[in-house]
């Protein structure tokens, strides 16, 4: 499997990233992706301010362009995050679209954004979004997946329940930032694959100093042995990444991470409100 | 609080080993120490043939000497690992004792290391050893601390319940190799103590080429945002950390990860088997 993560730079100007996004999923596609993955937040700049003025329902004119775009390269697209309107509520939303076009999965990002770092970064992504409470794990022509969007990362309870739910890749739209991003981003992406003996991969927008919010960019794929095999610098770019989804048995037959887990000491559990919460 | 990490040489002359230990703890006092840390199998080759040769019951001779030696140091002792008799079975025990020489906690390596690495290490522990059951966390004049042994450190279950149970530094005396060292020791360290912002000590026997099990070394200090504050190299060396532990309390207000944690989605639990077996 080759996977694309479109580490695109997205602008204040909604049209010219649906345009961005489309040019380089198709040049993806051109150069034998089967799967393209956006950045969180891929249409719209990283900031309250523009969130609920960006903001979408699903079936509206981002979702119906991202499942264009899938159908007409025939590919598995993983359609970074959008802010997604709902009622009167807000959500960071990951649209997942089969080579068809159809729409096979959606996350909510179910941890939010809140923290404030002495001297680094602040950011309070509660101000405007409600958060997610389902778990995303969606099978594809490629494999068994995992969606998940950055903050959410930072939960090894999470990882692990998509591991455990038979996730061979897990894919991460996100956007860290310049205080955790070379503090926290590496070493996050590969122990989750390590621990967990799956692949990882996340996708960033590019950096531009000039936005309210820095992305750290540095898009990367993780294997099931903790190796980078592909990552990205800081500017706009493709990230091609090629996936052989067998090597997790071999990781696991190798090094029984998985199976020696012992569950009659610990015991990690999806909640009724996780399993009930309807889409 | 100055922690002392003793990455000694372990021969097969379990005296000698004994001896050794002794006068790295009483440098690690010499040098302010409050804490002093042995590696996993600090009095025995890791090695199967030699663990039940080297076994002893809990209160034996090299209990005793570690006790001596907590006392007449007054310092809190993480006495490695040993391997433990108990009835016909053997553990991978790890004893704590207090500046007073008293056992205050100890632990059964609870994750045995069973591993056959293509082209690398292999090792098949659960041949020889039985299993743990019980996740251990201990109250010290210094603080609230978890004791892991080992393989142990690879399960972010067992981190995450120490870190929900108060635990402000998990202490792991450890022994990885040269297959899995390179590739794992230290995002594993670093990315436990991110996730759960406490601090992670990893302790391990000095690096003996000529060894059956050649130790990693690199025995190291992590602090809550991930970075490395002392590692060793591969000789055999005392390591000092100095550790700040309200350096958390700082960690988990500007990046609140622990309460961030979706409760109402997922749960981690104790299991009835390790509340209720009995020590």
């Amino acid at each position: 499997m080759r996977a694309a993560l479109i580490q695109m730079r997205v602008t204040d100007d909604k049209e010219h990233n649906l345009d961005i996004a489309a040019k380089h999923i198709a040049e993806a596609k051109s150069n034998g992706a089967d799967m393209a993955v956006l950045p969180e937040m891929f249409c719209c700049p990283y900031s309250g301010k523009y969130f609920p003025a960006f903001a979408e329902e699903r079936g509206g004119r981002i979702w119906s362009r991202l499942s264009r775009c899938a159908r007409e390269n025939k590919l598995l697209l993983i359609g970074g995050s959008m802010p997604e309107r709902c009622g009167d509520k807000l959500f960071n939303t990951c649209f997942v679209f089969d080579e068809t076009g159809r729409e096979t999965a959606f996350h909510r990002k179910m941890h939010l954004f809140d923290i404030d770092v002495k001297g680094g970064q602040r950011f309070k992504e509660s101000d405007t979004f409600a958060a997610g409470s389902d778990i995303t794990v969606f099978d594809s022509a490629q494999g068994r997946f995992g969606v998940m969007i950055c903050f959410d990362v930072r939960f090894p309870e999470l990882a692990r329940l998509m591991a455990l739910d038979g996730a061979q890749a897990i894919i991460v739209p996100a956007a860290f930032n310049m205080t955790t991003g070379p503090m926290h981003w590496e070493s996050t992406f590969r122990q989750r694959a390590v621990d967990n003996q799956l692949f990882m991969l996340g996708c960033a927008p590019a950096r531009d100093e000039s936005a309210e919010y820095v992305s750290y960019a540095n898009s990367i794929a993780a294997d099931p042995w903790g190796g980078v095999t592909a990552r990205a610098g800081s500017g706009e770019c493709v990230l091609f990444a090629d996936i052989d989804l067998q090597g997790i048995h071999e990781a696991r037959e190798q090094l029984p991470l998985l199976s020696a887990r012992r569950t009659d000491v610990y015991s990690l559990t999806r909640t009724r409100l996780g399993e009930q919460h309807a889409k």
